[in-house]
């Protein structure tokens, strides 16, 4: 027996790929750095599957069917470089290596550069849905060498998640080619922290404000998982805060306040001012993290501290936050898309957004049935500028906004951080401005930096320059764009 | 007659810096890419005083006093670098090259050390105020051999800005090693971009819910200046909203609403995101400008938008807007100045906190009279964790936020969109937030992904993982730190 594709990396996310594709027919050899997991797993859960345990990269290497597929599940970073280097003398042209981890996406366009080159074929293919995820379907976001695709298609098909109302259409799909998997994965993981940020800014009024205990808010959630605001999260926001321990006493409730992260809403953030494209709310949710991790200080900044308090009807909050948690996560994927929209005219990836909004659908953490609608408004104008004005979102936008504006006026009421949702609104109001403030900016780096302006009544394109001080020469200084 | 020292690059910057070099006595080598703005000048302006044009990077080295100190005033990026090589056939070990440009850090850091192998010395110096501070006094910031600073101190105590009550402390210090001159310079621009993104959202609500004319304006803005807001940029503002053109018409009501931005903003932020800073302020500063950019998809935008109207008293929206204005700004600046706290504690660069802010309050653009409270409060505690916990600072802040936070609700009932402010606010409200609702995010996160949490009543650097769901192993994932 030899194995179709095999998995080089053996903690959770990479046990649970092998277990899945397994699951599906096909034989896995499964190698790690370590090989006592490997030993273990082969004694334990994988003794009655097709699994083909190798204990050194050469084992490996000569147990898969050629030409050879590798997955590597391993830490992103230097370590993949590490990886290839030692798998390279054992791979031949033609030779497939994917990389499935949370790796940078100018990583991975280098690295297919590279590999491609020694005629390698490679692929960076982001990988969503956690452990349970990567064992029941995860959704796959495979970009890199095109011509790699044909041959490991049908694995991906089969083992990533399914969606639509048949359940037939798999979550992944060729994103495009160099680093387009991985930055559409870091996109992807950039709009999950801005998706849990409003999640726990609404748990923040509920438990801060309106004051309900935890089976009282998980109700609210579970209400809601049943609407428009479907999605994993939200479902298992419910279960989170319904969880006890043995003692009986909810385990939220003694979890720090200290959030982590790895890197990859930073990443989309950095991409986000390189690419000239506003996402503030994930910005603000990054952010978040860090505030939050920054414990001791807080402790110390807020004793002595006085919190404005101002209360609030209970069923009039719960519908409220309803439509706030929508309209801002309307508003946080319109920014996230149009990020992807800039980085593919940028890059040249021709990403297909519509396609990209349908393989998560299913599998990945921001699953949600509000992806249905991000797909159509694409289906209906791939040109689409931002989500924001496709003829759906606008109307469910007119909906809820109000309730966006009451939440946070609740929020700065009680002292309440919302950063979230603050700069969700901000941006939809400057969004929708036709004259903002920003002549008055223009003026003043004209005055003290000469940096000229554009007229209203003048065609776009044609500066002008002003000798506000009577001090200052007439030489204006060059224009350089953001 | 040879120059105490050299300007090359002969724009609006350079020639102001010369002259003002010159008028202090010192005699100066002037040196352009294009030889002909030289002549020009040299036929006009230039013609009385210790000029020394050169038309030649050859003549240029042969014209000056050794050991040679040449300044760049060039465009930032690989000019610098490409210059750098065109001199150095021309430089003796112990020469003294300085940057005035508005170079990235990075670069500076790396060009120090590339020199210093060659025997020259580096100096990366950050130059702020604009055309008029250049010729009349400059706020700058040298940072990079130290060596190198006691052969051009003297100078450039010269032509600095003085502040201070008797108007004899220069605006000029030695900043640190490597990159430090233009990394604070970076964090100046950043607050610069802050501080104008606020007197734009002030400017919003002033013009367009209070309905508050030019004049009006100037006289409000004015006014200010007078009291706590005393600055450079309140200052301008008031003059520019002022200024009418030779028809009668208020010159900024014909600007273009467009703002550009030339990359330090951007820069402050990459670097804020790198050192895990929430530096949200000026964040949503660079934010709002590329939104202002995107005019034509704002105006599509707006059209049949209604904006929610609600009307305020002037004489109440005035007072509050300066409270607001004041509370954001120590915000703001608290946010800047911990940044280069972690980016000095990063790169060992010591940075004197308290002297940074001292040397900021005259010849640069963000010079305010509020920069003496901030050197006041890091005398009285050099190891201050964030401005906003300065005893002063606190105090004024309890008085102050209250405007701040009716300023934002004000922004939200009428549509206008306030980044600035919201995010100075949000972040404020969690800063002072013993418990944040981030265990709920950390929750979240050890059910999709085994990412582990801390415990309330466990000591800090303890994990944990439940098996939330019943269905994912009990293998923990590994812990990053950000």
């Amino acid at each position: 027996m030899k194995g179709a594709i095999g998995i080089y990396g053996f903690r959770v996310m990479g046990e649970n790929l092998a277990r899945n594709i397994e699951s599906k027919g096909y034989p896995v050899t499964i190698g790690n750095r370590s090989v006592e997991v490997i030993r273990e797993f082969m004694e334990g859960k994988g003794k009655e599957g097709k699994f083909i345990p190798a204990y050194s990269i050469e084992e490996f290497a000569a147990s898969l069917e050629k030409p050879r597929k590798v997955m590597l599940m391993i830490k992103a970073g230097e370590t993949v470089d590490l990886t290839i280097e030692n798998f390279l003398p054992y791979l031949e042209p033609g030779d497939t290596l994917i990389d499935g981890g949370n790796s940078n996406y100018e990583d991975t366009e280098r690295r297919v550069q590279y590999l491609e080159e020694k005629g390698i074929y490679y692929i960076g293919s982001g990988v969503s849905g956690g452990e349970l995820g990567a064992l029941y379907g995860p959704s796959m976001m495979p970009g890199g060498n095109k011509e790699a695709w044909a041959g490991v298609k049908d694995i991906f098909m089969a083992i990533a998640a399914k969606a639509g109302t048949n359940g037939e259409e798999p979550c992944t799909t060729w994103i495009g080619n160099g680093g387009s998997g991985h930055y559409v994965k870091t996109v992807h993981n950039g709009i999950e922290y801005g998706d849990m940020q409003l999640i726990s800014e609404v748990y923040a009024i509920l438990r801060d404000v309106v004051g309900a205990d935890n089976e009282e808010m998980a109700k609210i959630f579970s209400t809601w998982n049943a609407g428009r605001l479907e999605s994993y999260l939200v479902e298992i926001t419910s279960e989170i805060l319904n969880e006890k321990d043995e003692t009986g006493e909810y385990i939220v409730n003694y979890i720090l306040d200290k959030a982590m992260q790895k890197g990859t809403g930073k990443w989309t953030v950095i991409s986000a001012l390189e690419e000239g494209e506003p996402v503030t709310l994930i910005t603000e949710a990054v952010y978040a993290r860090i505030l939050s991790s920054m414990k001791s200080e807080r402790v110390a900044a807020a004793k002595g501290v006085e919190k404005p308090r101002s209360l609030a009807e209970k069923k009039d909050t719960v519908d409220l936050l309803e439509k706030a948690l929508y309209a801002a996560k309307i508003i946080s994927y319109a920014q996230g898309f149009s990020l992807m929209k800039a980085a593919s005219d940028h890059y040249r990836w021709e990403l297909k957004l519509g396609e990209i909004a349908s393989i998560w659908r299913g599998g990945c953490i921001i699953r949600s049935a509000f992806l249905n609608d991000i797909r159509a408004a694409y289906e209906e104008n791939v040109e689409l500028k931002n989500l924001m004005v496709a003829p759906f979102f606008r109307t469910e936008l007119e909906e809820t906004v109000k309730g966006l504006r009451e939440m946070v006026i609740l929020g700065i009421r009680n002292g309440i951080a919302m950063p979230a949702m603050s700069s969700a609104l901000s941006y939809y109001d400057g969004y929708h401005t036709e004259n903002l403030p920003a002549n008055l900016l223009q003026a003043q780096r004209d005055y003290f930096g000469a940096h000229m302006y554009e007229r209203v009544d003048r065609p776009e394109g044609e500066f002008f320059h002003h000798n506000w001080s009577g001090e200052g020469g007439n030489t204006a200084s060059t224009i350089y764009k953001v």
